[in-house]
């Protein structure tokens, strides 16, 4: 044997470099460790298996050729030797040595290495909160508890489930439990939004929209103080700062923190929050020691600073890189930008690079591009509107990152995956505006959705367009009075204005359709602050142009438009 | 006035330009014109139109928001002046004038421009046939063409159709005749594939046989010598190189040309294709004419050579930027990779970038990874089979196409639109395997179809990867007796192996399933050619590894794998 690695860790980055390195190198011995008995699974379809999309949860850890990926799958088909129920303990560096005990029965035993990989992943958040170890109150930080609450489920045993976070697994998990089995499901959201660090509130909303049209129950803004139980210790409830709500079934999931103690205790680089910190070959401030996977931290390539992306694609990918340093092949992995998508219900929501918030607290002059475009051609019968938000910086045009809300189906998909290279590579608006998607009719308009963000973003940045944000638009509409100087413009068709000035009273609210406003500019109160309003923004933005050549400057675009509006939680709207 | 541009041309490029320029400076007066009646409208929306899609012609040329693009829209809303009907006949550079005819009454008259933009578009190419006049040949080059056509279906003279062309269009205006109306479309195309210029055979040969499932008659290699008619002048037939077909109408796309010869005419610098040459800034070679749109050639951002790339999606782009700059806003359009997609009934097939055939000769050192990855977490209900084509240079690792064919749906797009950013950026192999496309189990792997296209690249050109491509392989399984020395190593599931081996007998076939290699490879055949077979091809490259490693590396992996051959038009593989 010319040299045995030992990689830790058995879920997604560590298989992925154990069977590379045996492939490049079927010399080298390699060692696959992992403290459960379950591994080499697709965690992140948990939600898919609770919600019974995934009948079994062995499909979960089976190829696409359906073989089970247990112990003997990797000694026979990858020839990896392969060690489950086996926790290390510790990592003595000097000796280049690991003790891992033998869950089972306590042994211990001392392996040697020449390289170490640590793919310890992550772990549940877990608040110190009242009630947190009451029965029935689960995480989903693997599957042993997947299957457990699965079990619960289908003995009937839930009928009201609270989730603790309004991230994606939680809000993938309170689908599983409304959509199939029919479990009242409510979300507790600490932060004013859903997805805090991923989209921009005005995406946010929709999908809390979304989700309550199809009963879930969601309260944002709202601590969970403590989880309540009954006599026999079972979990009965939740307090929120806000209020107390009956509970069955109660999921943890406020997030995940690398799992990064064992390199920790080793002396290893660790940063502040915890993650293993590496190079772009995925090495350890140990050379001999690499790391892949939910356990570390990666570059930003948009910002440049670190960020932990606890994401199954991101640890294949830095698996393999790892792989391959280990086997003498160079290889880099330079970081991400955090492309996200996932589904809620009927629609899907996505994002890459930098949200507004994220932006603004790097230093950056940001600002969004706010659109609801048509998501193919309009005279294909297939088409429905998305919603797009693109981050820019003012100052040096650079794009900063894309977040996309539309139907369930790849099409948010589409442009994500299409705007995440040119995020990477310091793209600024023109290369999106000239970014060249594939097009036809029943796939995407001729202008497709990310031209047309650049596009809005471009005239924004020229300052050839002056938008109100949608917050403060519905501030405006929450209390009129309280800036009695504005009034709607409504340019779209004098029918689709009507219900509104009915509503609103033509003090608030005139209509002065698009393609009259050439002639009958002038009969506009002008001395007002117009707010112009149509369906996508767009016209709204040509009346601007043509106002504005005419001295009539004091006018500003509500952003995205009333296609926005619709989507979001508001109960001002008039019935049409 | 400060200043007067004149656009000719009113589809895409034309309108798009006007309407920026009036938006950018009210001053600038803009003058639209078209021989046409009709204008603005979506040319790509015309097999929709036509197959049922989209019920009224006026669709195709009314905004999102349901007003008809015509010449009143474009003063009144837009403030353009807009002639139609109006055919511009020549050019004076000196005196900076047009001169145009009314074609209602034949009236000349003599407009001056300070900024001329020509966006003149394309026209179809038509072959000069016997029989290309008669009653009943159509070709796809405008609006009123389609209408004709809609009209002879709707009055119920269609029963056979034949498509002369299999290129996009073609093949969309067959599936809009077969798949509503039912009528027994056939396609004939000259070259020995369907797109020919857009994807290399073995994409184009999967489409072609869905395209024969759903009851399209297709013949490949045949050139339409003689359109027939009856006596009444009707057409009734098509003649080609190998058959007769009936038709009763005759639909001609064999491709499209610019239309130029109005800047020919004027001097203008037009390239050996015909194609008006511009710069980035959109101008021609006289700096007061711009000109953008199907009438143009591009830089292919690849090859750095120039291409025709008539799309609807680029002429916008290019209009935008030719109105940028005509307005004084510098901007610039760098080019394309030919970004593409279409449906073709249930499945959707895109590519970007250069073909195996376009690289090769454009003197790269070209060769394909071909994949057959499944486009979902495999345990994901909605998961199917997709399968891509990633074209790279050997030498310089650099990627130089994508193709993709797949269900119905943006999951080819979703791919399509990642790679093209990084194929105009000259990125290598090594960036498309960390290419960060976004990822949860409902849309994607988590190595995503373009990653997995990557590694099998990268693995082929450290020459780690040895394979034999479907051309070779088909050539053989259509004569196997010619290479009496080859096996085939069947290493999936020896059930899936049976009928294979029943078929062809042990001879030609033998399993060896992929989990037990490493213990009985021993009993394997080395002394012959052995190729390896799986679904996918990567259980096959594992097993070459491990082959390889102990010294048997007679062997080759069928890129691609049954799940390629089983979409191919193959009539050898075993029932099961």
């Amino acid at each position: 044997m010319s040299k045995r690695v030992v990689v830790v860790g058995a879920v997604a980055a560590g298989p992925k470099a154990a069977v590379r390195i045996k492939r490049l190198n079927p010399d080298i011995e390699v060692v696959l460790i992992d403290q459960d008995s379950l591994i080499s699974y697709g965690g992140c379809g948990i939600p898919y298996y609770v919600g019974g999309d995934v009948a079994d949860e062995k499909e979960l850890r089976s190829t696409s050729f359906h073989m089970l990926r247990d112990e003997h799958f990797f000694e026979e088909a990858k020839g990896v030797t392969t060690m489950t129920s086996t926790r290390v303990l510790s990592i003595d560096r000097e000796k280049k040595t690991i003790t891992a005990e033998h869950v089972a029965t306590n042994e211990e035993e001392e392996i040697s290495y020449d390289t170490l990989m640590l793919a310890t992943g992550s772990e549940p958040i877990i608040p110190q909160i009242d009630g947190i170890d009451l029965d029935g109150v689960f995480s989903v930080g693997n599957l042993h508890k997947a299957i457990a609450i699965k079990e619960r489920i289908t003995k009937g045993l839930v009928g009201k489930a609270v989730i603790i976070g309004g991230g994606a697994i939680g809000i993938e998990m309170a689908e599983a439990f409304k959509d199939l089995w029919g479990i009242d499901a409510t979300l507790v959201e600490f932060k004013d939004q859903l997805l805090p660090n991923l989209v921009d509130w005005e995406m946010a909303d929709i999908l809390a929209k979304h989700l309550r049209d199809n009963g879930l129950e969601i309260f944002l803004g709202e601590a969970a103080t403590e989880i309540i139980g009954d006599d026999s210790g079972k979990v009965c409830g939740v307090r929120t700062s806000n209020r107390q709500i009956e509970a069955d079934l109660v999921i943890m999931a406020v997030g995940v923190k690398p799992r990064s103690q064992l390199a920790k205790e080793a002396g290893l680089h660790v940063s502040a929050g915890g993650a293993i910190v590496v190079n772009e070959h995925m090495q350890t401030s140990d050379p001999d020691i690499y790391a892949a996977g939910d356990c570390i931290e990666i570059t930003n390539l948009v910002s440049g600073s670190k960020f932990f992306a606890p994401l199954g694609s991101l640890a294949n990918k830095q698996g393999r890189v790892a792989g391959d340093n280990i086997a003498g092949i160079p290889s880099t992995f330079k970081g991400g930008v955090g492309s996200f998508i996932m589904k809620g219900f009927d629609m899907s929501i996505g994002s890459a690079g930098l949200t507004l918030n994220a932006a603004k607290q790097a230093g950056y002059d940001a600002d969004i591009s706010l659109t609801s475009p048509i998501d193919r051609a309009h005279f294909y019968p297939t088409q429905a509107i998305s919603c797009f938000t693109l981050v820019f910086d003012r100052r040096t045009r650079r794009v900063l990152g894309l977040q996309g809300i539309g139907p369930m189906g790849d099409g948010v998909l589409a442009r994500i995956n299409g705007a995440a290279p040119l995020l990477c590579e310091g793209a600024v608006i023109e290369d999106f505006n000239n970014i060249e998607m594939a097009y036809s009719p029943p796939f995407s308009a001729a202008i497709d959705s990310i031209n047309a963000a650049a596009y809005v973003a471009d005239n924004l940045c020229d300052n050839r367009m002056r938008k109100i944000d949608m917050r403060e638009y519905f501030d405006f509409m929450d209390a009129p009075e309280k800036e009695p100087d504005w009034i709607m413009v409504d340019v779209r068709h004098p029918k689709q204005a009507e219900p509104f000035i009915e509503k609103f009273g033509e003090k608030h609210w005139i209509s002065m359709p698009y393609d009259e406003v050439r002639k009958r500019y002038k009969e506009l109160p002008t001395e007002k602050t117009m707010i112009i309003i149509c369906n996508a923004g767009s016209r709204s933005y040509e009346v601007q142009r043509f106002l504005d050549h005419n001295g009539y400057t004091n006018n500003k675009v509500l952003a995205g438009g009333i296609n926005v509006v619709r989507r979001m939680n508001v109960d001002w709207l008039p019935e049409t």
